[in-house]
């Protein structure tokens, strides 16, 4: 087939449509709808996602790296859940019917939801300027969702791994500078966790996904749970180069508002402190404590100057 | 709060958050994900559309159109499975913070859900070239669903209300003329047709929303069933004007291949047919017979001429 003549449904069965063992999709691709069985003793976890070029990736990104992305910042609101993911759609707008630029595209999708066992179930394909939403699903054992509303006072306040080095990668493109390896993974791979989200069922109190930049969606825990925290800006784990950024620039604005790092952050109860450890080396991922909930209003954050403006998205 | 400064947070609080009384929503709007409980002996049914502006409507169609649209195409996706539409989750993409166009966008999302008892659970808003994408999700009893491949040899082949209508506006609007006012409405505000679609359950055996127009949406349910049909032109069931139209310009385009009705074309047994008098009646939808399945590949229409080419989506 040529370009610009291959029909919707010829493009959804050329590119969007591969065979899953998922044993409770009753209905995937190719109908007016999909149909899906959710087990008993499982809440049905769903949330959407879009991209759209220029705004959330700059109009040069690969393929790969687009459909990449797209998948991860939703497997992302599954893992702040505490969800398995199990399903997306995916509603798809190109330009044109670029037969390669859609071979990359769905062969790095594809990659990705076989990583994390998640079913393309369906989806719409149209014509218009270049945008990606996802729509996932996820389930979680009933009443047991890590909610943004379950902070209390006195729990210590955790992320994930390293902060601000998306952002990092970000600031040295719109620097022309090439960017540092590891920061550009971050930036256009970062890894959802959704291990970590799932180990932390009962086990935390409250959970977000970085996206926005810490100071931003930690005040989303802190609002939802009616409460404040306190949080040391030198106890946010940082890699060397953002370091280095900071003390050069004595600039705090990548790490505390840099967002995209899809990180969690989540706070736990003094009780169920001591299991971090065994779930930090069970999924492989580095937990550190950077403050408390206390109650005061609002968020204080101590040890840093010039924090910066927190993502506006208009 | 001014234009263009509005934060995101503001926009969905402002304009998106409206209390449900649906009880198996356990989380809506206001977290990573939103939380559902699906009742046992049900099956989740999910579909996402996207419409873009100047491609899926006019750039000149107001913003309480194109909500009334969004979210009725669909609810039309449902109702062509025979489900409950139950809940819906909004990707909104605007070029700008217009809160005159939010409010009026809002306002008709929120009485067509109120219509249709469907809540608004999530959403994502971002900023770029216009367009909605609409997740939906509906309920069905276990196993019981409309699915295209259901057609057996000796079905007859049945279309609710008329066909053409919104083609026909279309056409007026495109040839700079009045559009008729009932087949404006067609083309603006289609009517989903969520009871009928229930009431099929047990009753049809394959149904499809007509969208593309019925020569390809029939073609979808003959190649999912792998069986043929022949339908009669003449049987059509048409509106006086279509019927003028097709007359003085020996034109069957707008007819077989105009799209955009959401109507339902749908198959029933023999042994079935008997029950539509009484569904026409209790739905309040005129129900015509157009045709039968056969044995044959592909699908044979008599009485026609000059079908024109089948919407292609690029």
């Amino acid at each position: 087939m040529g370009l610009e003549i291959m029909h919707e449904f010829d493009l959804i069965r050329e590119y969007f449509t591969w065979p899953s063992d998922e044993n409770s999709i009753a209905l995937g691709v190719g109908d007016d709808s999909a149909i899906c069985d959710i087990e008993s003793g499982y809440q049905l976890v769903t949330s959407i996602d879009t991209l759209i070029a220029g705004v959330h990736f700059p109009e040069s990104t690969s393929a790969s790296d687009i459909a990449y992305k797209a998948l991860a910042v939703n497997l992302s609101d599954i893992a702040a859940m505490g969800a398995l993911p199990k399903y997306f759609t995916l509603a798809l707008t190109v330009p044109k019917v670029d037969q390669s630029w859609l071979k990359d595209f769905s062969q790095s999708l594809k990659q990705l939801s076989e990583q994390f066992g998640v079913s393309l179930i369906g989806g719409d394909t149209t014509k218009g300027p270049l945008s990606i939403t996802i729509s996932i699903f996820g389930w979680v054992e009933s009443g047991e969702a890590l909610r943004r509303s379950g902070a209390q006072i006195g729990d210590g306040i955790y992320v994930s791994n390293t902060i601000g080095d998306a952002a990092f990668a970000l600031w040295q493109l719109n620097n022309n500078d090439v960017p540092i390896k590891g920061c550009l993974v971050k930036l256009n791979r970062p890894t959802p966790q959704v291990d970590l989200g799932r180990a932390l069922v009962g086990v935390g109190s409250a959970c977000i996904d970085v996206s926005d930049g810490i100071e931003q969606d930690l005040s989303h825990i802190l609002k939802a749970s009616s409460v404040g925290a306190k949080i040391d800006a030198g106890k946010i784990p940082l890699t060397k180069v953002l370091v280095d950024y900071v003390k050069k620039h004595n600039d705090w604005s990548l790490v505390l508002n840099g967002g995209d790092d899809y990180e969690l952050c989540f706070t736990v109860s003094k009780n169920n402190q001591a299991m971090l450890g065994d779930i930090s080396k069970r999924c492989g991922v580095k937990i550190t404590q950077i403050g408390v909930i206390c109650e005061s209003v609002g968020l204080e954050i101590v040890g840093a100057k010039n924090i910066g403006k927190s993502y506006q998205h208009f």
